[in-house]
């Protein structure tokens, strides 16, 4: 692992999202670019010092030159998102399967590059889009899929954040103050930090790709460096219409993304809020409130296999992180041995992901940029 | 009353919201177009038939020559849009007050002259922009007025409906067939009948007016000659922005108007489907349902006037109706004795409002068609 | 009307539910024990003083005696619950139909004689058991009806209220003070004020009668000479099972009485702080939430005819209320005008609904009294 | 671990949640009865099979031989109930850590005979009562302690199931099978397997005692041993009463279970299925809704040490499993180490809630056997 030091968020999600079920071992660590606070993670980690490395270049060389039986597998990046780049490209061409914390790069064209290399060395890149590992986010694309809404015409997603409401990048938060400095989170703050994860969910649901974009990126706190609001509405291919909206600056708001697909015949809506809930809403019918469990055959199979439980036991956010790493490990164990095919229903999010973010930060950038309603996504 | 006949939606509404409290009795009635049909009425209403009249200027001109103790005092108006106009200008003139549906006119140019009209006459014109009759919006908008919330930075308002998510006008559907023709309803579709509900709400609930837009309209249904989806962003003056969105084609919902407001401090929520409830949300604090009922200390004054019972009892639609006729009522005995002064607590909604209404709807329209992202409103 | 004077709770609810429709006027009263009082609100029931009478034995027996196309026809019985039956027996036996306050009676002697008295006269006695009036409370009573839940095994009841959680009749509080004086309210405190909503609604929904019973009373409150809280465990016929739990000091609670009704291939739960919906539970599928609404063909005929608007827009206690009012309206014409004959689906609580009442008191407070488990009901 | 094995629904709760924070590693086992089949759990726990073991007894021997630094520290009991107490025993005979399903065992007498084994070896001795596990669980209970809600007079807890509502157990499925078997479950069923978990909760919320008890079990499933469904009435020390009721047979009902205890000058409420909220409403107040969150200040220390991710990021079932395991370690730790002091914040179920547990059931028992109300427990 690369990054996740002490104070990291997202470092400790991944530790126990790979352990929650049993595909991976944590066995080195760059923890952070200063070795010493990198040692002092080695107990959360469990993994020994002598496997400590000081840099993450470093590490990835002296892994490559262990045995195969001893090294290190996959690498899993969590740190800033201007390292996210060089790291998985370096990661793949010494042969390591990567699983990279979002967004992939902080460029389209970084993105493309990443692509070409996932392609070429036909290693597993997943890419931790968090919220589309929540089995009822699996139910509503499936839904969608099965064509009973009909043919889609609305897309809303929200994603309500308030914890940048004030400027908490000056008193001293890490994690508010890399997140609000483009050179280290990139050219979008809101943007890239959660309206990435709106749009990648919307894509995921629906499958529908965004033809036209008009978006509008604020900074409401003074002093920001970077957007901490966008609203963007858009064109899809087929004829329906999007709208992304996601905020950080709504106070006390925590984590309540929500999307919300409505077709000719009916609507699916699903909220972070009750992951394990969805509501599907036919014409002329009560609305059916589908809840997430290993047992429900009124699922489809696909979200069964992402359910770890029956249902009534609420399962969360590590959980859904899980999901990702147990699919991602499944391809991994294809690619080991071949006489293990991959169902259909194992999926997780590609370097495609990735690309598809860093096109949409780019086209909401330049739409916020000129006074022309609609721009050519 | 004119208007409300057979197969009405709203004239009953109109009935129940008068008789609720009671300040109004009918006396008479121009149901309908045709005198016929508006004899079947006058059951419903308790209109003695000796006083329905063939047409609503009939009325207008023989009501106003009976004795004052005699003839109507208010007239309700509860007709295609179209007709709004000429018949609160003819009521006025006559000396009538006037209860209107929304929208008051269907041309701003229509809204200022019957502005000036009102001004003139010095009599009561209420508009049944019924959501802020709730009281817990009224409760909402005290908060922000408080100032508890800090500067307001985020206004979203959403009005899903899906009634329309079919071709509903081509099936005899009534209610469906003038709301989609722009000679009755006016060149809003969904725009004009719901749209002005949003733009109102957050008008009346921030305080704050738009200074600038950007519009997009839609028709997903193959053939309507109206939008039946509308999304508007907005800035407002002092530097808050709103996202306002409504549609009639989200298949399967009904009526669940929401708005959120929120400041540097904190927000609050409203929404329709519990229209007995507000969430009240200050940072680092837990969250707060304040309930309506006529005894809970810990609401405004107006909030409280504006309940008929103490907590625990659901009030609904009709009781949200009738406070705009309560309080007018208040208004038209102000009026008619000297000596009952309005507390500044009694409000509804007036021409003003209605006036606001036709300008949103003529600077939507404007801002749907250029390809200029921002006009000025 | 009796009753309903200054002060009141449920005298204008009962003016409300009884103008809503339309089918009611209020022609005389005797508003309160005071005359003086009584003509304080002559204003708000729009009642002429001239109809005003000191006493309503002097107003049953003056009416009486107008002509038949002048006197009331109805009375509204909305005083303390002593006085209900004597007052009932007297306005049946001068001809009048009766909508009265739930107690019927204070004993069940007392609502036995009452009974055969409406029996008798043959004339319309209405008890205003408001919950049963609830549009979605029928569907629920018409979905175990169908059968679609298979045999009823368990019904659950509970009706929390907290505002009896300290001493409020020592405060002046005239609300509790009668309804904690066993001389003015009988011998149930909480089991006489809701307990027999609970069980009323329980009976209502399931169409179950109690066999056995074993109960629970208590007076949390220092010095409080009747029960604030009561839990019922009883076993009905064929093999159901009841839990009613009821209380008065759960600090901060309302209103929110619930039901839930399981049989052996799924459920109905029904909750009053969500009046619009239903939630149906079948086995192995989605929960579906079943919505009120005129308009919404799934619901069954009885409960459209209940709901006044088209689904979402909410409607409340007073419209339950007025639901009772609006049935035994029916019933007063069909009495009327033979050509008129009552649907099937138009029912209202009745005096048998009162006698049930009365014995579920009598038997409650046996059960209470004695350290047998089970008593025979 | 003991038990566990291919089909077992607690075992891979068990694992996930041991390995959730780190803290612990399988290192042996014997999953099942069957040798062969235990063989198959050793992917799944990855635990080499040169320690999975043909029975426990084998184990618990051959591992106390092995030497310290090698052998088991803890053993997982993942058994059916019958076989807790003689494997708890023997474990703690050999110096392990016990952490074990519950109910700790079959009879009140085991259960004292297993307390007194515990306190005379001072080793930890976990009871995974899942439900106090949850952060808002700890919150209510923190609250309660702090005296703001006065004096508690009521406490009500629900835990509705419907799994059991038709006759599973005869269709083969083996969860179904040993549950209702008395001799793997034990004299009570859901008496025993859920209505544990509803008495123990009331006990760790309130902290209060039951002194007298009156209850009622019900089979009602054709041809089932054992109860399915529980209802308790009891009196507590200090005046307060409890209302607990569980049942298997509330079909389509998953696993509700539910909290409410009220005071007199408030009341909280935590349920199962939004695990991370729980409500707070104090008299003359709007409710507060509290939420999980590491970095929410409002909440105790307690609370917040049980929480792994900041506010809305949902945390569930397996999540309030792993706060007992991470809880144990500590108290392991620091037995093992005498530095590390245990803070106060830091407890889990022992078997003192065993202990409580096996009572509750033996005086439930005695209770529903009895024509006496009230029985002294």
């Amino acid at each position: 692992m690369v990054g996740g030091g002490e104070g990291s968020f997202i470092g400790p999600i991944h530790y126990r999202a790979a352990m929650l079920d049993g595909f991976y071992q944590f066995v080195c660590g760059a923890f952070s670019s200063s070795y010493e606070k990198s040692l002092q993670s080695t107990d959360f980690y469990h993994v020994g010092k002598s496997r400590i490395y000081p840099t993450w270049e470093e590490m990835f060389r002296a892994e490559a030159e262990l045995p195969v039986t001893e090294r290190m597998e996959a690498v899993i990046i969590a740190t800033p998102n201007h390292l996210h780049f060089p790291q998985a490209m370096m990661a793949l061409d010494r042969g390591f399967h990567v699983i990279c914390d979002k967004p992939a790069t902080i460029s389209l064209a970084q993105g493309l590059e990443l692509e070409k290399k996932v392609q070429e060395t036909g290693l597993v890149y997943a890419l931790t889009h968090t919220y589309t590992g929540y089995p009822m986010v699996k139910e509503a694309a499936e839904i969608v899929k099965s064509g009973i809404l009909g043919r889609i015409r609305r897309v809303i997603v929200e994603y309500p954040q308030g914890w940048l409401s004030s400027s908490l990048e000056s008193t001293g938060n890490k994690q508010a103050a890399w997140r609000t400095n483009p050179e280290m989170s990139g050219p979008g703050g809101c943007l890239g930090d959660i309206g990435t994860h709106a749009a990648n969910l919307a894509e995921y649901v629906t499958g529908l790709q965004i033809s036209e974009m008009c978006a509008d990126l604020t900074s409401f706190v003074p002093g920001r460096k970077l957007d901490d609001d966008m609203v963007v509405l858009c064109k899809m291919k087929g004829g329906a219409k999007g709208l992304f909206f996601a905020s950080q600056v709504l106070t006390a708001e925590e984590n309540e993304l929500k999307i919300r697909v409505y077709g000719e015949k009916g609507g699916v809506e699903w909220c972070h809020a009750q992951p394990n809930s969805l509501l599907l809403k036919m014409d002329n019918q009560p609305a059916a409130t589908l809840k997430a469990g290993a047992n429900h055959n009124y699922l489809s199979e696909k979200t069964r296999w992402n359910c770890r439980t029956p249902g009534g036991h609420p399962e969360g956010y590590i959980e859904a992180f899980a999901n990702i790493y147990k699919n991602a490990a499944y391809h991994m164990l294809s690619l080991k041995d071949g006489r293990f095919k991959m169902p259909d229903f194992i999926e997780y999010p590609t370097i495609q992901d990735g690309v598809s973010g860093m096109k949409f930060i780019e086209r909401v950038l330049a739409s916020a940029a000129t006074d022309n309603k609609w721009i050519v996504y």
